[in-house]
């Protein structure tokens, strides 16, 4: 087995100028949500799964009690309007674990993006801000100045040295080691509380890959996710300010 | 020395296809007990040891005062009846401790598997449940849904959603990686509370293999076994509640 | 992607019998504060760029929006007058996160200095003593015994046994494995109390290397931004004694 | 920089059937102690010096203000009488950080050893206690079972069962590799509290090498030190049960 493996489901798709967009695990699970959402609603098709030695040593067991080993997932969908482009999306179960893995990673999904002829890359991630927030803003970074202008035209915002610590993990690292080699890039990060998954900002997230892509998503079902983590979230302040007493209904969704 | 070393005491076994009962140290030593158990009752026999640059640099000191590098061990038993099956059985010192080495040696098991015409893997643990039990289910997942109807007739349970974290380590990763591979596996878990190895857990996991093994094997030293745990863990509670002051015969049972 | 990606702008400079003077992160960001001004002072020529995959995997935000990966970065000066010599100057946002990775990296630097001609190594750090100190003194610690008499001139001070811990990290290991290859290497460190950025060390550090380099670095900015860095330790210790009401304008200045 | 350098001072030494005794750091450097001080009192010389990127990226300073890189040393000494052997002596300033580099390291000693004629190798180390002792023993253990009864005879201890954790290191790694590879080997574990550096363990253990060596080696620095830290251990004790009030004099002696 090499550092990573891919699977393929037959031969890799041939589109025309894609875009690859991902969403993998992190804060608030905003990307992963984000994607997750949009491979469900648009109905891509996954092509390809990657496995790699810097994912834990774990199983998952499907609801039928088969297991899949952790990985990431490559799904791709074909324009079907004018206006729109074919897309390459990503998610999966684990960034990887380790620093030096990350980057082997990256680069690694990289040479995939070469191959399949993308030259523009979307990161999805959530910003961690430590408090409740009632409207999310979608900060964003890009790898290129002409980016900074044409992002702001659908909604994104730049701040000045926000995020302070900048971007960790494969959402930054897409970009930075993409930008080396040639790739232009941008980074979506909803504003979050950060403390549960946050279908609301994931939501605010697709409403502006809405307008680049022009693509229509339904985002109902998003919003009906995060009025159940709301519910789960005053369950638990309630729980902090001793007004509550059953606990049996909350658990955890992810 | 490689990553992985083997040291073979002769040829390796000409098996007929045989399957590869596996029991490394984790959760309550559910999986190493029951293997080890297997191996002493039918007599199988040794034929190779395993070494990992990625097992704790150890050495374990035997009683006759010579030391023993820290190891995995493999071992055969040739089928004596109809309707019995050769098998290869695996237990050892220690898991591999990085996420990148478990990957790496696991891949290097299922090596050793393909050259001995294993096509089908058991692996062996326990599930921690936190709290005591009187009698512990196995639970199970597989890596193909037509072994799941096989294994409920043995008396294995399928939850959903459980384990929810789904299974780390050498059990699952051999499923894992095993089914990319083409292998067919299944993973019986024990019910355990998790705080000392459990040998009452290890016997219910043997219940099971005797029946899908067709091999008697006697579970006697386990029912021993299990009584003597069974005392530690009353002297524990009554250290706990403040009733015992003799601590003298207390001592771990590995 | 090597372990160590060099990213260079046009040919490697030519340089004439050229010295290295490395300030990578550390305590007090002593000789990342001092690389970093006389970088600045001096207008030297950034000329290569070098990532790591033992870096995080972090891009920062520029004030325009876009991004960079982390990074260390070199630079060359080149002598004006009698009496100075050429400069290649490194400094960057990390060092290796790993043990390993410290090797491989410093290894690679130095095999970057040997292209270039680099014969001489400069290392730049901060002591860290604990407590507040009025005027810090720099410690020294050479390559070879009649660099100590030389250095000694320049106002470095020799403390026997001091630092006891040795100098961990960069600036100890381009002195380590750099005599092993042949080079010739001083390390100064500049007291400081290692609680904050201190570009008060930093400036005692330049203050040596101003006479060693014949180079007039003019320490006006340092200065200033030392009595900025005072006024926050100020304020600190206010609030620690109760003796402050408003934290607003207190921010960490890097 | 391969993982491991060596740096021969000449030509490897022409040995006849040398033995290794190796001390490397460890608990109460009961090991490192006891090589050191042969090595002082028989005046070994050294002939190679080893250095790892599994050590800390450290450099140490000398008293006269140079820098030495964190390394492994290899003395040699050559038989003067007859019923001594040549030796080979390994001491230095770490062991391996992590799992694997131990496992490489010593590999690496060991194809080091081969070269030398070196079949027999004695390890040194603590057995930490956490309680004092008036009069430490010396444990054992070895490769073949020969051995047991041989060092017997040499006043060496050998418990059933102890350690119970085996022993943790390259002293155990030495034998458990080396056994692998042919080699003969013993480890002597000389008692101790663990707390403190223990020349009083160190020379229990030199006893014994004393008589299976044919050497004689002077054990008054030893017991002087020994003094020492039994002064500072009764100074401790003092302080702890508030019985002392100057701390002055005291300070760590490595």
């Amino acid at each position: 087995m090499d550092f990573v493996t891919h699977n393929y489901f037959g031969k890799l798709p041939t589109l025309k100028n894609p875009i690859l967009i991902e969403g993998l695990p992190g804060i608030g699970n905003v990307g992963k949500l984000a994607v997750e959402h949009m491979i469900d609603t648009i109905k891509a098709k996954k092509f390809a799964e990657l496995y790699c030695k810097d994912f834990p040593p774990q199983v998952f067991i499907n609801s039928d009690g088969t297991i899949e080993l952790v990985k990431n997932e490559f799904y791709f969908w074909k324009a079907k309007k004018e206006k729109q482009r074919d897309l390459v999306l990503l998610t999966g179960d684990y960034q990887g674990l380790s620093s030096q893995g990350q980057y082997e990673l990256v680069d690694n999904i990289l040479a995939l993006c070469k191959k399949l002829g993308v030259e523009e890359i979307y990161t999805l991630g959530g910003y961690g801000l430590g408090h409740e927030i009632n409207k999310p803003k979608v900060l964003c970074a890009t790898t290129h100045k002409t980016l900074v202008t044409a992002m702001k035209k659908h909604g994104a915002v730049f701040k000045k040295n926000e995020p302070g610590g900048g971007i960790v993990g494969a959402s930054g690292l897409l970009l930075g080691l993409g930008k080396l080699q040639g790739f232009k890039g941008v980074c979506f990060m909803g504003e979050t509380p950060g403390y549960l998954v946050d279908p609301n900002s994931a939501k605010a997230v697709l409403h502006i890959l809405k307008s680049i892509t022009n693509i229509d998503i339904d985002l109902t079902a998003l919003e009906e996710k995060a009025k159940e983590i709301e519910q789960i979230a005053q369950q638990l302040k309630e729980i902090e300010t001793g007004g509550a007493d059953k606990v049996e209904d909350l658990k955890y969704i992810g």
